[in-house]
């Protein structure tokens, strides 16, 4: 059984949903049916085995019904039930499955069973299947996410794969947050109890597909052994992996223990392989959010950690040096000859009070065309790796071109381009600034200091991996 | 002279504004002058040398030709000339000012001269000033901030006052975020370099104002002996007092010295009496906001760390785990009657698949009725200090009254009540419920987990100060 192909899973052209109720629209399976009935490509069969009629459909009774090649069924009904229909779905020819009823290994022994009899069946008929346990997927073809469409918030499509073990962290932390920070995704999964198919097997799905640049995880535990095969298929890839990882204190792996029967055992071993691996860890849902946004955006690693802060607050630039101390980032000291180049490239109001060490601080005097040159000249500093511009866009001597001025500099830099990420307020008003900044993905938006740095960290985390370019 | 009574500064009757321009729109000192003539209640003036007229009104050439007695006078001209023009305050019978122009300390041993030229000067009319170097203040009563209203974010009115050493952070890391987070806001100031008016007499100013509970600080040094002094009058008072610290590390303290002349040294010496005398030290940005958050809603402190999770996804369990494990709270482990209690409280299918462990899970299967149920139970267990409650709302069996229904348990709990903390996912289409859940100051919202926990955390150190009631 193949399971790293799982287009029959994410690209299906024919679906079943087993399990909808002709009465209750708001019923799991009704809402997957319904959902990719009238906003997804995918053609979709209800089943249920009393019959009846949705709103004028069909509804079959039994999955041989259903009067066409069915690449994928999705099976939503109570767990002791499930096996049976999975070999249904198996006699009928079906290619793959998502069992989203839960009710097995992370309820103890008796479901422990119930799951081991999924998979037998599974083997019988070359039939790989994602759950239990789980919501299953999202793509540009077909989401089987049990919640109404007008719940939840989409992200654009784009690059960015992801992995979760969870689902409720799935939608929430991740596929909610990428929507507010316009990360674009190809493909999301809740894997669950992932009795069958693995990190293991996504990770080599989404690194064949081509549309794939980042693939992110979040990790309650890895089962017996895929832990270390994770790292050393990471390792091997040109592809950029992040993880969150859940359940790492004794309170966590408790929680995940009866969550997903996450083995946390053997996830703090494996840990510390990550980085040799070059697999960026994320600490907090933020770091995901930041260093899946600052990587889906393909900037350049750094190597040393030597970055250079353009600030226009000297407060700003204050906390950003903190910040550089915790993330063990470099503001480079900067020669005499840079600081008086520097100097000479800003108006004299601001010159005369500006501080031209690092990080610097333009001051509020400051106008676009002085942090256009400040960051052509950063830009060129043999010392500098990175920049961050901390952009407080408040005094009116900042026009809202600054974002676009700032990326049409980056993008008419020379190669190997060196990353700039800015930070910028997140104010609706400012909205015009951050697509200014992120036109053709040139600079990634944090939207606190703190965000910004991380993003430079986890490119510095990313440096690990590659050797410096000579 | 009496620095601790600052009414003229952020109350006034009237003002001047010295340092207007006739002919710039967006000059800073016209700028304030149009902003509080158009914006406040204050009755304001402008004052240039060369007088003129500004849209039709009158710019007087001197101070002492403003008919009409002065509380305020702000000052933004060349720094060299603020002296004289302080003197001419005093000759005029200002009550006091506030000093915006920059080049005094901040830039080395000429400016610190002028400095103390300034304080001489203030001494000898009895004219207390804020400053130089700064911003200046904003209240209902007036606004100095240099920056046009439309480019700004103000927060509501209400009961936080907040002082910071930047400019910069003041309006974007502070006033913006607590706009964003309606974190209603009293008074604030950026005393700038502090040659005078310091953060003790601004903590005295506030202290003595009723409508102030909670008193925020951005600081990046005290001067010499005083921040011993801030940390014995903190510990007297019965407000909360909440700050970040800027210039900690090594690069940071040498940004802060260039910034506003802050004496880092003496810094680090005085940050662990923080602690012991009750004041909030905030880490990061983040957390001086959602600090703040909290503690203006008047949650009561817990002192042993015992709290409650209760969530409806088991990522969001696993991750709030770890999140206690790292501030140091405990998921009190529940008794098999209290489990007993909750299972019975949920509706059978939520029940069948739920944990009733601490972190509570209750899954997606959960409803309205459930959470409050389990909400109520929580509030009536003798081992839980504290409860958060994880809201994903985005099955449609919870509805946009949970956030409503969630607040009226609250309110209605007897006391001392418990402090209950909430996340919520920050979508625009929740935010009905994130207004029910904030109705009456009854549950703060936090927008990501850790934000939640970090709440939860702060009214663990606020604990330290108050011993426990028996």
């Amino acid at each position: 059984m193949d399971l790293n192909n799982l287009d029959p899973i994410f690209k299906p052209k024919s679906m079943a949903v087993i399990g909808v109720s002709t009465k209750r629209p708001l019923f799991p399976g009704t809402i997957i049916y319904n959902k990719n009935l009238h906003e997804f490509p995918v053609e979709v069969y209800a089943v249920n085995e009393k019959g009846g009629l949705i709103e004028g459909n069909t509804v079959y009774k039994h999955i041989s019904d259903v009067p066409t090649d069915l690449d994928l069924a999705v099976i939503i009904i109570k767990a002791k039930q499930v096996p049976q229909e999975l070999e249904n779905c198996g006699e009928a020819g079906v290619k793959s499955a998502i069992v989203v009823s839960g009710g097995f290994a992370e309820m103890g022994s008796n479901g422990k069973k119930l799951e081991e009899e999924l998979i037998r069946v599974a083997y019988k008929y070359d039939l790989p299947f994602m759950g239990p346990n789980c919501i299953g997927i999202h793509s540009d073809y077909v989401d089987t996410f049990i919640l109404p469409s007008e719940r939840l918030a989409t992200p654009p499509s784009g690059n960015v794969a992801v992995v979760s073990q969870s689902g409720g962290v799935l939608i929430d932390q991740i596929l909610s947050k990428f929507h507010e920070r316009e990360i674009g995704v190809r493909a999301a999964a809740n894997i669950g109890n992932k009795a069958l198919i693995t990190e293991i097997n996504l990770l080599n799905y989404f690194n064949k597909d081509p549309k794939v640049d980042t693939i992110v995880f979040y990790n309650e535990g890895f089962k017996k052994n895929t832990g270390r095969e994770f790292v050393q298929l990471a390792k091997q890839m040109k592809k950029d992996i992040i993880i969150l990882k859940g359940g790492k204190s004794k309170f966590g792996a408790k929680a995940a223990q009866s969550h997903t029967a996450a083995m946390a055992t053997n996830f703090n071993l494996i840990a510390s392989s990550f980085r040799q691996a070059g697999i960026i860890e994320a600490i907090t849902e933020t770091e995901l959010v930041t260093y899946t946004k600052a990587i889906s955006f393909g900037l350049n690693e750094i190597h040393e950690g030597n970055i250079a802060i353009l600030s226009i607050s000297g407060g700003h630039a204050v906390l950003s040096a903190d910040l550089c101390a915790y993330y063990k980032l470099n503001p480079v000291p900067f020669t005499d000859e840079q600081k008086q180049l520097l100097y000479e490239s800003v108006n004299p109001s601001a010159a005369a009070i500006a501080t031209f060490d690092n990080p610097i601080d333009l001051t509020g005097s400051v106008t676009d065309k002085d942090i256009e040159n400040c960051l052509e000249l950063l830009l060129s500093f043999d010392n500098v790796e990175g920049i961050v511009v901390l952009l407080v866009p408040y005094v009116p001597t900042i026009s809202m071109q600054i974002g676009r001025r700032l990326s049409n500099i980056v993008q008419n830099s020379p190669p190997p381009k060196k990353p700039v990420i800015a930070y910028l307020p997140w104010l609706r008003r400012y909205g015009i600034i951050i697509k200014g900044l992120e036109l053709n993905k040139a600079i990634p938006v944090a939207h606190t200091v703190e965000e910004s740095i991380q993003m430079m960290h986890c490119l510095h985390i990313k440096g690990l991996k590659y050797k410096k370019k000579e």
